[in-house]
């Protein structure tokens, strides 16, 4: 339920033993707001009334037999968008800055007005651009990470670049913790990964996006953006939350900017996985990051050795691909531990919009990156024809030796 | 105990009922470094050596009783600085972007190497600096809030800023929710408060800083600033979590930015109240936005509603102070729930290096906000002279009335 168009709602989960939760909520409306109200004079409340934050919503979940620590209540906020600037940070210290420090209370959701959400042009190619760009239309995507980037130069990279693109795969992207360095600087990096991306196009016929790590000084990121795409790379790696999502609002909003760009989930870990803190997964891995204009969301896949809890990744999924918000849907991007047996429960899980992302899953097959990315591709088309993996994988080499290596999951 | 000056350490609290915790570090050693170790030929594992990470310390807790959910360790690594750039979120996301997802692991310390840290000239001012602009190196200083600045006008906040200016308080601060807005724009705001100021001064005689809130994108936050400062702002408010440590560290930097910045914890209950997850207080509002540059850093007292337990505030204090750094000290700014009849507690606390910071113990004393700041001032000099609240207050009137108000806590 919203109060108007004027006004954008944040949902916190607030967990209290004792707390009156209705008295609560009044608080942080006016508290978060106007500061104090029943003490205004009548004359100021009518001019005030327009700056007050309004209790939307109480959803007390409060058990007679509540253990202690177990009683909590959803608790719906209606913030008036006349009080802050639009832009993400003014509405997340607005509705969880004071607050986030005020007891056992995480943010779980946030609805900003349309005309809030008007503000931000959001994904610039989102899905369906994405799948423009590599002309593929008809099944997930494969990505593939570089097995070990530090230490190794220039030869080294844009022969493991090879590798993984002769293997089929759709994207490519950079580790999150490869940043400027002498042996494979920015620019040079991208055009050795992009001559390599033409070589394996020669063989695969297909197109390949490079999603380069963006990285260094905050207020050079719009330059070092356009220094990486000059050079060539059709694709940006972003670690957003170690520069806050307004940062990438811009660089989504650039013109100049024209490549698609995925947001690393790095250092998410401390925001979502606290029960009593932080700011949940969906919101910050899905809403926020494709509000602000992310192509694709990376997230720890639920079958992994990194985890989230299954229900936790699908209301990512349903953040980034809802038809509810005007931006352009973004890809979600389950990782960590995904081998080619598990495309069908990834599929199963997904749906069709998702993208297959691996590591050592391409890299730690017998035959090699490229056999490995071969496995993954195998993998997809199974699922699409109807075949089981085991039934593909007999006239599916790389597929038959990656189901050998890592087996089949089916839940 | 550092490997040596090219590697820099960070420090986990990891808690796991079962993990070999000598195992988990070794794992991490290499897992966010060079990739895989043991597996490497010996020729590459000469070339290498130098971007390896390498386990420091682990101190487990894992008594025979333990209960489940109660066995830890205290992880130590040490990263070669080779790997990342000397920002801080190249350090961040090295040392805590994938690794804050895996488990239940919180990242409590981090130990740069005096190399890395040389790339950070810290506050501009610091603790002494900021006693010189105010002439004041006798006593803790004082600081106020507005009391509500949301729908309020220019005549308004003026009238707010010159009360509390005329009860003798040595900085003003605005309040972290106040966004660019029609009523109070950033620049009329300072032109405004910087007069009431001026007239204070006449009467009080006294020197005043006023923080404006710096907000608004990301990439127009150096003009802004600058912007701000030309209108006449001495001092700049600034939401650093939502923006990120190196946007402050950057406006630190930037000598056309010469005013002092106090850094507000907004958002930083999502990181530091966990016991598993985020980020531990005294690095996330210590350490961390002292090397970034902050002048001041305002945390959650342990004496109001909105609460930090006293041992974790004073190792944020400590993380300011700590001449163990080679950035300039930071004013510890215990904040929330101040009222007069606590500062002998924060006094013996914190000690002298300390800013008293008071929004509704300014505000709602019962002669008004000038009465208020006079009561907040004759407090400390009760304190420094050796006087006991109670009898100051027989000779001091403003004083007397907060102590009838709010009382006094002794502990």
């Amino acid at each position: 339920m919203r109060v108007s168009n004027s006004y954008s709602n944040a949902t916190y989960r607030l967990y209290d033993d004792k707390a009156d939760f209705h008295k609560k909520a009044q608080g942080i409306a006016v508290g978060l707001t106007v500061g104090s109200w029943t003490e205004l004079p009548e004359a100021a409340k009518e001019q005030m009334q327009k700056h007050l934050g309004q209790v939307v919503s109480v959803n007390a979940h409060e058990p007679e037999d509540a253990q202690p620590g177990e009683r909590y209540a959803d608790i719906t906020i209606a913030y008036p968008n006349v009080n802050f600037s639009r832009d993400i940070p003014a509405f997340l210290v607005t509705a969880f800055g004071k607050l986030s420090m005020d007891g056992k209370i995480k943010l779980i959701d946030i609805e900003p007005s349309a005309d809030f959400l008007s503000a931000f042009p959001g994904p610039k190619f989102g899905v369906q651009g994405v799948r423009d760009l590599l002309g593929v239309h008809d099944r997930p995507l494969v990505m593939s990470i570089f097995k070990s980037v530090i230490g190794h130069d220039l030869a080294n990279l844009r022969e493991q670049f090879l590798q993984q693109a002769l293997g089929g795969v759709d994207l490519i992207k950079d580790d999150e913790i490869l940043f400027e360095n002498p042996l494979t600087p920015l620019e040079k990096r991208v055009e050795a990964c992009i001559s390599a991306a033409r070589e394996a196009e020669l063989t695969t016929g297909q197109k390949l996006l490079y999603f380069t790590n963006l990285t260094g000084s905050t207020f050079q990121l719009k330059d070092n953006a356009k220094r990486a795409i000059a050079a060539g790379a059709n694709g940006l790696l972003f670690n957003v939350l170690a520069y806050g999502f307004d940062a990438l609002a811009e660089l989504a909003a650039d013109p100049d900017i024209n490549v698609p760009i995925a947001a690393h989930p790095a250092m998410a870990g401390a925001f979502y996985p606290s029960r009593h803190h932080g700011i949940s997964a969906p919101l910050l891995l899905g809403k926020l990051m494709r509000i602000a204009g992310a192509d694709l969301s990376l997230f720890p896949s639920p079958y992994g050795s990194v985890v989230m809890p299954k229900a936790e990744n699908l209301a990512v999924m349903e953040a980034l691909l809802t038809p509810s918000l005007p931006q352009k849907t973004a890809f979600p991007v389950p990782s960590a531990g995904i081998h080619p047996g598990l495309v069908p429960l990834i599929m199963g899980d997904f749906g069709p919009e998702v993208v297959v992302n691996a590591g050592g899953g391409v890299h730690g097959h017998p035959g090699g990156s490229a056999a490995g990315g071969r496995a993954f591709r195998q993998a997809v088309d199974a699922v699409l024809s109807g075949s089981t993996l085991e039934q593909y994988a007999v006239h599916h080499e790389e597929l038959r030796v990656a189901i050998e290596r890592w087996g089949v999951r089916t839940s």
